[in-house]
């Protein structure tokens, strides 16, 4: 074996905080590593005693750092989060302060959250939510549900990430005008991107509204009762991004006001949504249970990544998926 | 004024029994006529009596044609359609055996069909019918509802025509696959054809079946118990063409016996579909009430398709979307 100074280390961190089902597949991801990188030497960590003992010589990990773990991390430069966004409480002061480069799992599902809002955006398009409540009461064509033509339909991102360029290349054959504010990026193939300043201009030119930003501090509750009023009357919004984005019960509000026309919702500011909030029985609005991200070949793509960074770990490469530590995303 | 014998002349019948709307434009569209095709000169009729005695001296007429009056159309080289399907009645024998050549108005709604059965398509692909109705009991994820992979999908169209060729290219970004029967067309744009005899065959292999046919002697009840039973348990069905080509109680029991996941339907063998038919309460059934083809700019195509064919009559040129009157379509 050779010396520690001369041998890379990845160490995968026991699940913590996150989801066990984000780390079932981590054995195997190890074992696939060991032999496509053999110069890499792969660790998982049991538990949390062996985790703290052995990051003491990790040159990179996968999963969550418990806060006050980052000074006990002496070498560590790369550490490859476990989630798309991952949630609040990863990205700590202590973490933002250490060299370690963060990368994250954003784009593993862009195919199948793209789907996902298409599917609310399409049921909104054509009138599906009105007919279905005039179905739970069997009546046939009670009133026409108004539709929205595509063609001529104006769609605001809030987000131009992987999940908007994935829309905006499923909407290319309707003729569907993509705009969007971004905070990161100021080109998107299919979009025309603004700053994120732009927002509130450009709430009352669009029909669909969708949010598919992760929750940082610019972020938190950036869709409010003003912001709502500033859309059109017809138009709809969209959130797939995380919940903590938007204040539910100004959504609530500004939809019983008529402020906008309905609300495809798959993620809220508590989860599991409450079984006593008002938002279940207002009309027009679609809820799903934050499951847009539902879909195959999740843990083989987030092996992909994982695979990639290590690649470019040992070449000494810029990372891949680079997370602004002190802006979250 | 030339002579008759010099003259083309196109007769507007009256509405009879097609839906008034659908004349609604007529004034217009006469008026626009003469200015822009002044060697045709149109009429309208006014009523029954009117109709009977300018239908003598029609080339060419506008509506429908009541059973009886063919043989008083002895100069009439071309009727238009007012639909993109006509209904039962309209292709009568002696229709058949005039030598008048028909045309439709297929055509007029394919993005607004086409985007009506993707909102179909695309919702049972995310689950919504299941977690709407997790959404009325006020139960979060109370299960998860299987997707549906569209880049591995399949789905056959029952007809490949204007609406399937367009719903082709609206799922081509997903990479879904797009294999159709038809009786008429050999190919078509971004889809596999195959003669209408394989529907059998195709049948078990499709993740949505979407029949897009128009009512005609082969495709009454053409979808019976013995098809929905072979269609995947997994699978779709999706009726936006006529309510005829579908045993709606055949489609209720295989629902209910588990043989087709779902139904996405916007017409019925009865319409309006009776308050108390068992369709109604079927989960994970979407209905719509025969809007598939509601959108904007119906009207301005229809005067397209009518002006195209009035320079083609007059111009000795083959018509546009002819139809075969002893198969209707």
């Amino acid at each position: 074996m050779a010396t520690p100074t001369e041998t890379t280390t990845l160490l995968f961190l026991p699940p913590g905080r996150a989801p066990a089902s984000v780390n079932a597949a981590v054995a195997s991801w190890a074992e696939r590593l060991r032999a496509e990188v053999p110069t890499l030497e792969v660790l998982i960590a049991a538990d949390e005693a062996e985790a703290r003992s052995l990051l003491e010589r990790a040159d990179a990990a996968y999963g969550t750092l418990p806060d006050g773990w980052a000074g006990r991390a002496p070498r560590l430069r790369w550490l490859q989060a476990p989630m798309a966004a991952p949630p609040v409480g990863f990205f700590t002061e202590e973490l933002a302060a250490h060299p370690v480069v963060v990368t994250n799992m954003r784009g593993v599902y862009n195919d199948h959250i793209a789907t996902h809002v298409l599917a609310f955006v399409l049921a909104f398009a054509r009138g599906l939510p009105g007919y279905a409540a005039q179905q739970r009461d069997h009546r046939y064509r009670a009133t026409v549900v108004p539709t929205v033509h595509l063609a001529e339909a104006r769609l605001l991102l809030i987000g131009a990430g992987g999940v908007g360029t994935t829309l905006a290349r499923y909407l290319a054959p309707f003729g569907t005008e993509v705009v969007a504010v971004d905070a990161r990026v100021t080109e998107a193939a299919g979009i025309a991107v603004h700053p994120a300043e732009a927002l509130d201009e450009l709430l009352p030119t669009a029909d669909f509204v969708v949010s598919t930003v992760p929750h940082t501090p610019d972020t938190e509750a950036m869709m409010d009762r003003a912001r709502f009023a500033r859309m059109k009357a017809t138009a709809v919004f969209v959130n797939i991004g995380r919940g903590m984005t938007v204040r539910l019960r100004d959504l609530v509000d500004a939809l019983q006001a008529g402020e906008l026309a309905g609300a495809g919702l798959d993620v809220f500011d508590e989860e599991p949504l409450p079984a006593d909030h008002p938002l279940w029985d207002v009309p027009n609005v679609l809820i799903t249970p934050h499951v847009a991200m539902n879909g195959p070949y999740i843990d083989e793509r987030r092996y992909d990544v994982i695979a990639e960074n290590c690649r470019r770990f040992l070449a000494g490469e810029e990372l891949f998926q680079v997370v602004d530590k002190r802006r979250w995303f």
